[in-house]
C-alpha cells in the first residue's frame, strides 16, 4: 500500500499541495497565454481572485522559481511578471489536465445531476 | 487576453476548483494503486487528513463520477471504494504531474532557500 506521509520531504504531497491551489494553475496558464504581464493585467484576466490572493499566489510561484518579477525604475514604478523555464515546463501537464476537463465534462456534468 | 470568468459553466475553472483539492488527487492516486479499498484504509494511506474532509472528497469524486462506492448487506455494513473508468482516465494526468515534481523538486527547493 503506498503511503503518503503527513511530515518530511515528500516531493509529490509538496507539488500537489503548491499546485492544489486553483490559483496557480490559472495564474501559469494566464502568464503562458499572455507572456508578460503586469499585476493589474493579471487580475483583470483573474478576475474574482482577490488582489491580497493574488499577491500571496504570485509570491509563492516566485519563491518556487516558476514565475519571475521584474521592476523597472519608473515613476510609479513598472512591475512585470513572466513565466521561468521551470514555469513554462509545468505547462504542458496543466494543458493535459484542461483537455481532459474538455473531453469529459458532460459525463462530469451528468453525473452530478443524477447523483444529487 | 484569456479571461476566466467567475459566472457560468467553465469547464476549465471547474476542474481545476475540483483537482486543485490536493486531497482529491492523493485519493484518486491512492486507489489507483491499492484497487478497491475500504474508508478506513484509504485514511490509513493518507494520514493527516481529517476523516471529515476525507468523507467530504469522497463524496464530491462519487457525484463527479470518478469514484464508485459499493456497499455489502453485511453486519456492520462493508463500504468500499474503487476507480470508475473516467476516474481511471484521469490518473496519467495526475502522474505525469507528480513526475514533473519528482524531475524539478531539487530546483524549486533551491529557488525557495534563495528567496526566503
Amino acid at each position: 500500500m503506498i503511503n503518503f506521509h503527513p511530515t518530511g520531504n515528500c516531493p509529490i504531497r509538496d507539488v500537489l499541495s503548491r499546485l492544489g491551489d486553483k490559483w496557480s494553475m490559472l495564474v501559469l496558464i494566464t502568464l503562458n497565454a499572455n507572456g508578460t504581464m503586469r499585476f493589474s493585467d493579471i487580475h483583470k484576466s483573474i478576475e474574482d481572485v482577490s488582489q491580497r490572493m493574488l499577491t500571496v499566489t504570485l509570491r509563492t510561484l516566485e519563491a518556487d522559481g516558476l514565475v519571475e518579477r521584474k521592476i523597472y525604475a519608473e515613476v510609479p514604478p513598472r512591475v512585470e511578471y513572466h513565466l521561468t523555464e521551470v514555469g513554462r515546463s509545468l505547462i504542458p501537464h496543466i494543458e493535459a489536465l484542461v483537455g481532459w476537463a474538455l473531453d469529459n465534462m458532460t459525463v462530469i456534468l451528468e453525473n452530478r445531476k443524477v447523483n444529487q
